[in-house]
């Protein structure tokens, strides 16, 4: 029975998420019972869902409880087994929250997922292959749905949606136009992750500017919008968008600290009939194969080479989400376990 | 050739639209050229995206030309052709504008439509059977696209959109609940349209009463809602908003003098996983037929009793606009020509 490091959330944000929100504890792994797998985590994932189930609050995912495990997407492999399915070894992803271990009902559905880490290293499958690949997927293809020569926007565009996010908009011949914090994340979507522009929002701090900036990111208007973030972004994106343009909502990230987050223009959803519809992919499983096939591939053949920001041990995990939340990664944030 | 009053466009509104806004003016009819039909208009139907058409700025209808004949939906009867498929006396449906008669070109498409006032009384094609009807069914149907039991909510309730709205959506077996101005339009709201209930946004003047109502009208929450006036009305709706809600945005008459409108929380469509999308009836021209039959069903078999408000004369036609504006009619505002 191995000793198991967690993060509790040990009290809720007043206003901005901060480390004395989380709590570290210890505990022993219990025994499994007969259909119980142990996990041991290799890496935890960190994605900015999490600062919405710290509050209260009705938020998009349900709220955390105090005193629990913080939620969070694990990959890992079989350390124990009393369920035939899975084998001592046995490389998995799943829901293990921020801990270094979890038991998990092997006959729970959905529960654990054998991943085959030949092309595809096991990190990746919390990144570009697993839910933030499947969310730009569903984002582009279920809502954005472009036509080939199409001009699509993405925020937050060198996370882990934003750069499988590119490359998916690339295939499928658009104009991919990326919004990211700092020279250097711009440089990087544009050379590195397929972007045809990427536009640095800290030179571009207010509506007016960002407006400037997407006009001429964008020379022909702007079809799909995939936001990550909410606020002034947003209210440009609204005043350079085309008639029938489609916006995704992922994510509001601007306003995850209680912030008022007001749309200024929404009369622009009817000047250029536009369709803004949000989502979370985890209600839309139907889609997950087919996604992740072609994410996959993606990774698999070079097309898609995600960029990662490591965080090293358990404890570690409260400060690299609290940057996350800031922009601080690059890449997908990853906390590294063994 | 008889005399032709006009009411054109003279100058933009600064803010509020004016009376002054408008002239009067008077022209002979043209002799009519091959293929064109002389139309006597009986009815003008007074609309409030006419509004929009007033300013200068990008709206969602092209700007009005300063010094033209406003653009407007009339009913009339041919007084002289010289086109073989209409003769003197048939009764149709234009888009003839702010004046007493029409010049059509027979031959262009859609510019003129016959109509049977067997059943349907020759105004309603202006309304119930018309373009508001159609507004009424394309949003209903296609945006929000209600399941039997599902609650649904229009603003503007005992206009000519929302009057339609309320008969569609309890042909679908929906909870209807309309928000108008004023004690006499919500008693009118349930005891001739079938809602089941109407709200008075007059005595819930702000965000929060309104939100209560709403609860309180809508007790398994909002499935559905049919956008007609923007600000606070909206911001309340989102609150009572159930996952999976759909936004028909067909108009937010609340801007229209340019006042800003801002949505204060957009998350909520991340939240709600719902769907915001603006349309404009005109650009789907494939419904027409299937709604018109509807509707013209609806009306026939007394299911759907459109109410009126009926100005006389061209010369009432712009303080019966800016009444419309203001909410002073009641049901349908026409301009009686004849």
């Amino acid at each position: 029975m191995p000793r198991n490091q967690q993060i509790v959330l040990d009290n809720r944000p007043q206003g901005e998420a901060v480390a004395s929100n989380f709590k570290l504890v210890a505990v022993d792994t219990p025994a499994l019972k007969d259909g119980e797998v142990l996990v041991r985590h290799h890496f935890l994932s960190l994605d900015p869902y999490m600062r919405g189930r710290m509050n209260e609050s009705k938020s998009y995912a349900a709220s955390q409880g105090l005193g629990e495990v913080m939620i969070g997407g694990t990959v890992g492999e079989v350390a124990e087994s009393s369920h035939p399915k899975y084998a001592v070894g046995d490389k998995v992803v799943g829901m293990g929250g921020w801990q270094e271990y979890s038991v998990v009902d092997g006959n729970a559905v959905g529960a654990l997922r054998k991943v085959d880490t030949t092309h595809v290293p096991l990190s990746h499958y919390l990144g570009a292959v697993g839910m933030p690949g499947v969310t730009a997927w569903y984002g582009l293809v279920k809502i954005i749905n472009p036509k080939e020569g199409e001009t699509v926007v993405v925020s937050a565009a060198t996370g882990a949606v934003g750069s499988a996010f590119a490359a998916l908009a690339k295939a499928r011949g658009c104009r991919v136009v990326g919004i990211a914090g700092g020279p250097d994340k711009c440089k990087y979507a544009v050379e590195e992750l397929g972007f045809d522009v990427c536009i640095d929002h800290r030179a571009h701090g207010d509506l007016k500017s960002m407006s400037k900036a997407l006009k001429e990111a964008c020379p022909n208007g702007i079809d799909g919008y995939f936001e990550n973030v909410g606020g002034y972004i947003l209210d440009a994106v609204l005043l350079r968008s085309n008639a029938f343009a489609r916006i995704a909502v992922c994510g509001m990230i601007a306003g995850y600290d209680g912030q008022p987050l007001p749309l200024q223009n929404p009369a622009l959803i009817l000047v250029n009939r536009m369709k803004v519809e949000g989502f979370i992919v985890s209600e839309h499983m139907e889609v997950w194969p087919e996604a992740l096939k072609e994410l996959g591939t993606l990774v698999g053949t070079g097309k898609l080479r995600p960029r990662e920001t490591v965080a090293e041990g358990i404890a570690a995990a409260p400060e690299a989400f609290l940057g996350l939340l800031k922009g601080k990664n690059f890449g997908k944030q990853l906390v590294k376990l063994i």
